[in-house]
């Protein structure tokens, strides 16, 4: 058998990706991209035609088995290889993205009783319908003083398993008494295709606060939050292994084989978060590079020897990105979201006006603009985690052009960045390399470089398109091992294989002291509008809510 | 004799109009405008195409005799009246707006050794070439405690007299040496056309530093300045005679007749500040009626019957406005400019984009847009006199559009309103009554709408376009006197004259709550960046000049 792939699965917000990676010579031999029936379900419920309330987000598992098997396919076809060459698979996919399974392990909105319920689909990870319950469990966790909150950088997010669980129990109290379990998409999914119970470590960790060990916080914690939620934690989301990314969850069954025209008997890894795929995905294997994901928001991770607490990130979870590391999370709520928003929605341009935008941008002297921005348009994630902050830009005047204040919103996003990556340092880990990935990172050279200036380090950008994707196909090639033609581990996978396509960007000497100053400037917004006087944009949401 | 009519000159920034003011039913007869051919010089000096250092806007002294000539005469023609019909004249004119003149009082420009150097030329307003300057004059004036400075609200502009007069000095001494004296434009015409030399008592209150006895700060603050500004202080602005505006200054001499088309021997006023003369034109007499003038800047007048220190004011001059009264002036450096900002520089649309802004704007209720924005795009000049400061908007999300945007800025201008007018009523000046005019009262309903409803007061809106002109025409009535077919004073003319077209807008009483909670956060903004913060905004001046 000359042929040796494995197939990396990237289930996104709107489509899923089949690669197909070589693992002889490292080259993704296909990729073809599917999208899901139903979309995103966020104004109207296609199944009822009903409008939905504010801040839902929901869809239909079956859009993932279609779309899934479609893609496989035509991936398969369109690398001319037989599906027998694919000796592994592996599985990133949003999260928290969960759905309520009925006893047998099916999806309970395939229950005709249950297909007209919105609260029987999958809730993706931007439903937002969980901010109260998650404000309930922050502050009962500070009175408390839970000691697993200090994993996830002090603050736990509405976005997550146990919020989503209570606003479960609270709205639908008559799905959550016909669930059997409530657990991720891709949780499910692998279980489907492999007819193994499992969660996946990565997810369960950052995402349904599970420590190393596989618990829960505390039944008097829990109880304290709601009496429910003790016994209904137990009930639906039960103690099945926590398997890693990159280590068998079980071989593809007869059902797994026939959605996908897959052979059976294929291994499949333990699913991974899509944004943690871009790890290996970027031929990241080891403590100290932090991998920044550039799309319309920005994750950064990073794989750490030891665990400490940090302020103000996502999570720490042991194994959670790859197996024998600490990995770390941070991001940014909005990132190209940011740019989209100025030349798309505020300007009314098309895509095209980026080019001419970033070259005007480019030649503008730093600092010359006069202008300062907070990042803040879609809140702080990383690392005041305050979802109510908002975008603010100061130092404008008459004299003030578009390629200003896009110049300016690139820099606002970079210092974001610059102090994420400084409090990491503070806090004792490591950050000697940066990667940057994602659809930001390789269209524009300007984010890149002002990232590079303002930060003041070397950042390497992986030009493939499709890292998370990659990073999955990685997983499945070290799920198989090299006894069934993967690897035995992810460093060894990533010592055979040659690295992805990169360019290395270089800070520029000349604008250091200006954007050091100019730093100063936003530390001092940063924590006058997110810490010393918060009240200010909260109150600003408050009267938008109350208008 | 059956025709009585006036003729108001209104010089402003870029032409010259003529208004013809029937004094039996105080109909405008007719108005024509007129252009200056040399326009404002702020890029290229026309008289030797060099380049201008930043900062300068100089103006040539022939363009007003001959605008204002081409411009009488149309208004004349137009109304199909002779000449003989006009028994007054009143000119109002921008300032400071100052130029040298040679011992025989032509400008020092027309001598043609001096043709080719920029410093020979009228200075307009907004030449902004004495920032230092002026620091030094305020950095010394608060060390030594003058009192005089209470009279402009704690601190002096570079746009007034003395650092105009200083810059002179310091950049062109040849000029200085060769100049006789160094005067208002309006002052140099009315003599020019008069034969008798004066000092407009308006522009030599709040713009020349003069006091009610028309003296000068003392010698010994000129001295501690710069050793050499006592003497030529009284040199070149010597102790000629304060004449206010509706008091004769003279009648219209040979020289005059012939540039105006006019008859000799006609009375004219003493000249008066383009803004101020919208006081009259307004048809405002007493004190308690505030007359806000909204133009791309926004100047707020205000009569009073005794003098008071007003914190962050431009300038309080007895006589200044109209003879009998206190004239208080305060102003927003942007208003209308900001939002043109918006719409043409920023979005790049054209003119015809305001109705649709504003009608979509309109439609939005209070507080909805979940924005705030402080209003300083050109500095601010009331209540902080800081140019240092910027524009800043904050709580911009993904979702904040175009209108909100413009309604953020449109409410923005209204909170520095509402600011300027608890600040004279703070300082126990009476303001019952608010009228508006100038282009943006005239063409927006919705910011003056905005207005009300945020200072929570009824804004009567006077329709007459050019209500400088028309002020200015009252003015050249009152000098003439009752005896010359005139009036005895401004307040015998208001009588006499039907008020001018004018509508009332009343504050939507739904908006109060939301508005007073929004001006809460308005405040605490601009106490942040404008006094506790505001090294915040200089910085980034600072670094923007530097890079």
């Amino acid at each position: 058998m000359s042929e040796r792939l494995s197939l990396g699965l990237d289930f996104g917000t709107e489509s899923v990706r089949a690669l197909l990676l070589d693992l002889v010579d490292g080259r993704e031999r296909a990729v073809a991209s599917e999208p899901f029936a139903h979309g995103v379900m966020d104004e109207v419920f296609l199944p009822s035609g009903e409008r939905l309330p504010p801040h839902f987000a929901l869809q239909h598992p079956r859009d993932y088995i279609e779309a899934a098997g479609r893609a496989t396919r035509r991936a398969l076809e369109s690398a001319g290889v037989d599906p027998s060459a694919v000796l592994g698979i592996g599985i990133d996919f949003t999260a928290c993205t969960p759905l309520p399974l009925d006893r047998r392990g099916e999806p309970l909105c395939f229950d005709p009783a249950f297909e007209r319920e919105p609260h029987a689909y999958v809730k993706l990870w931007k439903h937002h319908g969980a901010i109260p319950e998650a404000e309930r469990m922050n502050a009962v966790a500070r009175e408390r003083g839970e000691s697993f909150l200090a994993r996830y950088g002090g603050t736990l997010s509405s976005e997550w398993l146990l919020p989503k669980l209570l606003e479960l129990l609270r709205a639908a109290p008559k799905v959550a008494a016909a669930a059997a379990r409530f657990v991720e998409s891709s949780d499910w999914l692998v279980e489907r295709w492999t007819g193994q119970r499992l969660r996946g470590a990565c997810a369960a960790g950052y995402k349904g606060l599970v420590d190393a060990e596989g618990e829960h916080p505390s039944s008097s914690y829990l109880a304290a939050v709601d009496p429910r939620l003790p016994s209904e934690l137990a009930r639906l989301v039960p103690a099945d292994p926590l398997v890693p990314a990159g280590v068998e969850a079980g071989v593809l069954g007869e059902r797994g084989a026939a959605e996908l025209g897959l052979r059976r008997g294929i291994p499949v890894s333990g699913p991974i978060i899509d944004a943690h795929a871009a790890v290996p995905g970027c031929g990241v294997g080891r403590a100290g590079t932090l991998v920044a994901i550039l799309g319309t928001s920005a994750c950064h991770m990073l794989l750490g020897e030891r665990e400490v607490a940090v302020t103000g990130i996502q999570g720490v979870v042991q194994d959670g990105i790859l197996p024998g590391f600490f990995g770390y999370e941070a991001g940014q709520a909005g990132f190209g979201d940011l740019f989209g928003w100025f030349v798309e929605r505020l300007l009314g341009r098309e895509d095209a006006a980026f080019a001419d935008l970033e070259r005007r941008a480019s030649a503008l002297p730093a600092g010359r603009h006069g202008l300062l921005a907070l990042d803040w348009w879609n809140g702080n994630r990383s690392i005041l985690i305050d979802p109510e902050l908002s975008g603010l830009i100061v130092g404008l005047d008459l004299s003030t052009t578009r390629e200003q204040i896009y110049a300016a919103l690139v820099e606002a996003a970079a210092f974001g960045t610059r102090r994420i990556l400084e409090n990491f340092e503070q806090h004792g880990l490591r950050c000697d390399e940066v990667r940057a990935c994602g659809g930001i990172a390789v269209r524009s050279p300007f984010v890149v470089q002002t990232l590079a200036d303002i930060t003041a380090r070397t950042w390497t950008v992986i030009e493939a398109p499709e890292t998370c994707a990659r990073g999955a196909a990685l997983c499945g090639a070290v799920a198989a091992g090299s006894a069934r033609g993967g690897f035995d581990s992810m460093a060894a996978a990533l010592r055979s294989l040659p690295e992805p396509p990169q360019r290395r960007v270089t800070p520029r000497v000349e604008t250091r002291a200006i954007y050091d100053q100019l730093y100063a400037l936003w530390r001092e917004l940063h924590d006058h509008f997110g810490l010393r006087a918060k009240h200010l944009m909260h109150a600003l949401r408050q009267v938008r809510r109350e208008a």
